[in-house]
């Protein structure tokens, strides 16, 4: 039983409100495009004032219409829209498909009309396409209602926050011709259905197997999440979301009036939902391609296979950039190749079956073979000129290179690891690519591109594995009445930003591991700092929640040691703050033990306009100020979330022993992410948690600071 | 007067050594390639079994020949090669071009047959190219010697590491159609002649106006910077060079036996030759078009023209991505822009003309124009489906079309600003897309190969006005006496690194600022430190040849302040060497002030294996240990080298001000740098310069360490 969505999507009666019998106008050329693409449904024309449309029965209003209609194609102007979707309402019509522009895109008044729009689309549960839109194209029943002809039929759906990028998808496929669309569909300005509706609806289709999306932002980044994580273990999105550059940001907020958000951010949370991303545009077909034809990859081993070097290097060069790793060909595997190949010029991966003049198709099959069977081996990369012998040598080499693309396709599906081809050939078509593509291998002109699809691969395959196996943490704590008891009272206190001690008090209750510390009132406290923390060096800061920036006001000192060290350090503080921010309520000076030396790292939460609450981690000290090397994922994460945070991070080898650093204790810190998501999970309210540093050290590590910010009671 | 090497990379008379009348034979296909491709010049057969081949008179020697020969291709078996050579160094042949492999390439013996080849060549005076080619493309006489049919006439050169890479080039072209090759080359194991020498002939070549080279590595990378730098200014040189990762390196090793080297060192030198790089192979060819075909870009500033949004955003995210400016456009253009479309969606860079279903091709042109007329703007990127309207809309759109395509053209022209189009109908190779290419403006399909040939033109432009301008740093100075004092009195006490006093002086005697320091031998000592330096704090540190790791030796001590503080410092230091290294003859304590707080530099010199000295500079401390920041230039430097090493740091804002740090002294920083170049280049028995860490301040710096290292006498 289809979903309304789906039958909205792949309507079977499509009424063309505004249509038209001149040639110029879109109501005409909307019922021309269907007419000529064969939908397979029924077209109603409304227009009251003809008879018939391009041989069709025109009806004067919709409730006219004796039968039950599935999608309005609306070509009216903006202005009557509201009324055009009321007259839907009335009729009972499921969907409508606004094409106008001139809404929130264009000016304020317009936005009130859209506004109006989607308030007589609710209260008559008419679903809307658009507005601002240039229409839509779904396969199952030839619906055309894009305007663009001879869009190439296929597994894959496109959903857009550009027109633009779906027709240059579609002239992509036309060149390619192997791999075509099932729905295509611009979103325009979202005023009723959005995004993340749209995905599940593709998630369902069984016409679609994987879907690209070019994203500038999210209405509701929180759903869209939601939605994607449904819909990623069953099929692949590729995504290219706008928003890495200032530049892009307001191109973006100036194209679709998106605010694309913080991309570190976005990029976290979507490939923590499954969400495979690529920042080239030219990648989304590619990969969507190779995502839907290709088996997986367990891990990222990949051997190369060539006839010649050069592009073995840059073979070697694109993967390693990219975080491939290139297989270690077992012993048994290289003699195997030795015996087909046995002057080749390099057996260990990458392979270079060749070097000479003369052609040799047959290696790919027979090398590609022995490479295969290789347990070390998840996907083999072919570069070189593969599929382009015959076009070289002539045709008395064909018979060889085409038994052999066939033998290559049978390889892998046999073992069930993907191969993918690079050709110098590949914009020739030849006869040879043609019997390889058609036997389900994806050939690529760009190493370069080739390599993405691999990495892309990689990417979804354990994406998808994680999300398979992953719940989240449940969190259930009952530490939560004594944390909300603290929340209160520092609400009833008037304040918003939790004392440092509050803060700390909060990570304990929830089992979180903070250092021992003593509140001192006054220089006199210093006796019972020492005798409870030994004589040093400690690490004092005031405590005020009048007081921002700590360290500037001479609120900090560190490697305090010894009784009259600690007694001074007390008095300066406190005087200090006292002269310099007379008004400031001090609480006391806070002692602790000061850290080991270890590596300073930031653990987090932040509240996302598009995606809430999410996780930060990451370097610390420079890293997080000038090279801010952190990475986010949406609140709660799992176990395995956080592996991938530690992997994502760009200079993680600062967590692996770099020179004067220790190897950090990631079990530990692990943990601590992990409390800190269920924390976060059981404590809306706590819009921003900032435990930095974090001195992480091999064993165990150190809340230095932790900062929590209340949301407004 | 064309040098010997135009002359054997443009043969007129070209004898086959081991020509074959059996089809199979390279022999026979040789001349038949030739002959097939209308060679313009005169082949002369060698083979005393036969009298005619392919109709032409057979010699049985080249002794025999009555002709001047230019160039011999030579066909015969690796074994026989000395003998060939031989003779044609008897004949007075020019140049000889080895295709055999089996040389150095594939084995100890074939290393030395080629070692006693290349020794046969020089006594002869004759020139090889090879051995381990697949041969010789030129088109001024249309000499095809490498054996592919239909490479494409045009104005590139290729010189390249890997026969199969130049193959990718020729399929390119025959793809592309508007621009091919004047040389092909693939160098093969350059046992006489070597890149630098291919490279400064292509140089002087009048039909080579632009050369893509692939490389894996230099020979000699010092002559080919020198034969570069000449080149440069004249004409661009677009190269992939290999070794970014250890797996390319690995693999540029097993194909070429070359070392790759250091791709950072690499680059550095590369770009100061004026060489453009880049890191896709899919870019060379369409870099190269664009370098030979457009006018200069003064500086980065781009504006984007589309009519719809999607690909605006795309482009603006690759090239602020990529280090390019948007062009803020004048309130006058805005203006002109708006009259010329009244509803545009974004008037501000980037312009997005439309947003509307209408064909408007003709706002490629107004809006170019406009666009171009604004002085802010140096070069104009459109993005979208101008060449595709008529394909898309029909031929009622196709006059306007082409029209502007020749208008855009013209603009271009004018005012001698580039134009790049990217075109999503770049493949369909319309007749409006024929018609803007043949008036020179170049098209593309992907938004990212756009912006990379705009980045290359500015980097292009950029090296071309510095090196017109530059003239290195002449260095001259009296202080080398001195130096050479100090490097002398090291060498007789049998050291080859000097002693920290000594760089110290060594450095103060070219005028480079250094810290007073002053040395204790004892303990008792400690007074005159503190009368010279004052009480404090110091760092103090051991000065001993035999202590290499001072720290870890217990060699240093930082913020020692106050006479018995100094004087503990100076008898724990060393005492803890006395303990732990028993041998070692300890010089003295160096006492200095502490540096005041800054950023950690680096300014060094290191020996590259394949471009000798090389200055280093970069971030200092955790930057230069776990991120690696730091860049190269080939020594001597000179200013304009200098400000792109700034530019070139991935963290430079650790240098311009970040939180906690000063924006340091860029001017005194230049300045050390330019000054350590002298240095290096007066002295080339330093082979290892090491300043680390220089302390940069807001004014000033301090050298809080220098370490130099001797070559072996």
């Amino acid at each position: 039983m289809p979903s309304k969505l789906d039958t909205i999507l792949n309507p079977r009666t499509l009424a063309v409100v505004g249509a038209s019998n001149d040639p110029e106008k879109r109501g005409y050329r909307a019922i021309a495009t269907l007419q000529a693409d064969k939908y397979q449904g029924r077209i109603i024309p409304i227009n009251p004032k003809e008879k018939k449309i391009l041989g069709l029965d025109c009806y004067p209003r919709l409730q006219d219409v004796p039968y039950e209609i599935d999608l309005a194609l609306v070509c009216t102007p903006a202005r009557i829209t509201p009324d055009v979707v009321r007259q839907c309402g009335e009729k009972g019509v499921k969907g409508a498909l606004l094409l106008a522009g001139g809404f929130s895109e264009a000016s304020e008044e317009g936005a009130k009309l859209e506004a109006e729009t989607a308030a007589v689309a609710r209260q008559y549960g008419v679903r809307l396409i658009g507005p601002n839109t240039n229409g839509l194209f779904s396969a199952r029943y030839a619906c055309n209602a894009i305007g663009w002809f001879d869009i190439p039929r296929g597994p894959i759906a496109v959903l857009s926050n550009s027109a633009n990028v779906a027709l240059s998808l579609v002239t992509e496929a036309q060149n390619h011709r192997y791999i075509g669309y099932s729905t295509m569909l611009s979103v325009g300005n979202q005023a009723d259905l959005q995004f993340h509706e749209y995905l599940e609806a593709l998630g369902e289709d069984p016409d679609t197997k994987a879907i690209i999306s070019y994203v500038e932002g999210f209405k509701n980044g929180r759903a869209y999440l939601e939605a994607a994580r449904k819909v990623t273990p069953l099929k692949p999105i590729v995504m290219y979301k706008a928003g890495r550059t200032a530049e892009g940001r307001g191109a973006a907020k100036s194209h679709s009036g998106s605010l694309a958000g913080d991309y570190v951010v976005a990029s976290g949370a979507l490939r923590q939902a499954g969400i495979v991303l690529v920042t080239e545009s030219h990648h989304l077909y590619p990969v969507a391609e190779a995502l839907a034809i290709l088996p997986p990859m367990p891990t990222r081993r990949v051997a190369v296979l060539s006839e010649g070097g050069g592009p073995i290097t840059m073979a070697a060069e694109a993967l390693a950039e990219k975080g491939m790793v290139l297989a270690q060909l077992t012993e048994e595997t290289q003699k195997k190749l030795k015996a087909i190949v046995p002057n080749a010029s390099a057996l260990s991966n990458p392979v270079d079956a060749g070097g000479g003049t003369d052609p040799r198709a047959e290696y790919y099959g027979l090398c590609g073979r022995a490479i295969l069977e290789d347990p070390n081996v998840d996907a083999l990369l072919m570069v070189g000129y593969f599929g382009g012998y015959t076009t070289r040598y002539g045709e008395s080499v064909a018979e060889t290179e085409n038994r052999y693309c066939v033998e290559v396709a049978e390889m892998m599906k046999q073992h069930g690891k993907a191969i993918v081809v690079q050709t110098h050939y590949a914009r020739f078509r030849t006869n040879a690519l043609d019997i390889l593509r058609n036997a389900g291998v994806p050939f690529y002109r760009d190493i370069e591109t080739a390599v993405q699809c691999l990495v892309s691969l990689a990417d979804y395959s354990a994406a998808k594995q994680r999300l398979t196996r992953a719940a989240a943490t449940s969190g259930g704590v009952n530490a939560q009445a004594a944390a909300t008891a603290i929340v209160d009272g520092a609400r009833r206190a008037g304040r918003t930003c939790l004392l440092e001690t509050e803060a700390r008090e909060l990570l304990g209750s929830y089992g979180i591991e903070v250092p021992q510390t003593v509140l001192a009132r006054t220089a006199d406290d210093a006796a019972n700092v020492v005798a409870k923390l030994g004589s040093g060096p400690l690490a004092l800061k005031i405590v005020s929640k009048d007081v921002l920036h700590k360290s500037d006001a001479g609120g900090v000192k560190l490697n305090v040691a010894g009784l009259d060290a600690v007694k001074s350090a007390i008095a300066e503080i406190t005087s200090s703050i006292e002269r310099d921010l007379p008004q400031a309520e001090i609480t006391g000076v806070l002692a602790a033990p000061m850290a080991a030396k270890g590596v300073e790292v930031i653990v987090g939460v932040i509240q996302d306009p598009q995606f809430g609450p999410m996780l930060m981690f990451g370097l610390g000290g420079v890293f997080v100020e000038v090279i801010r090397d952190v990475v986010f994922r949406a609140v709660p994460v799992t176990e395995s979330d956080v592996r991938e945070m530690f992997s994502e991070l760009r200079y993680k080898k600062m967590l692996e022993g770099a020179r004067g650093f220790p190897v950090v204790d990631k079990a530990a810190l692990t943990q601590l992410i992990l409390e800190v998501s269920t924390l976060s999970s059981a404590h809306p309210e706590l819009v921003e948690i900032d435990l930095n540093p974090v001195i992480a050290h091999a064993s165990g590590y150190t809340i230095a600071d932790a900062r929590m910010i209340l949301a407004d009671a």
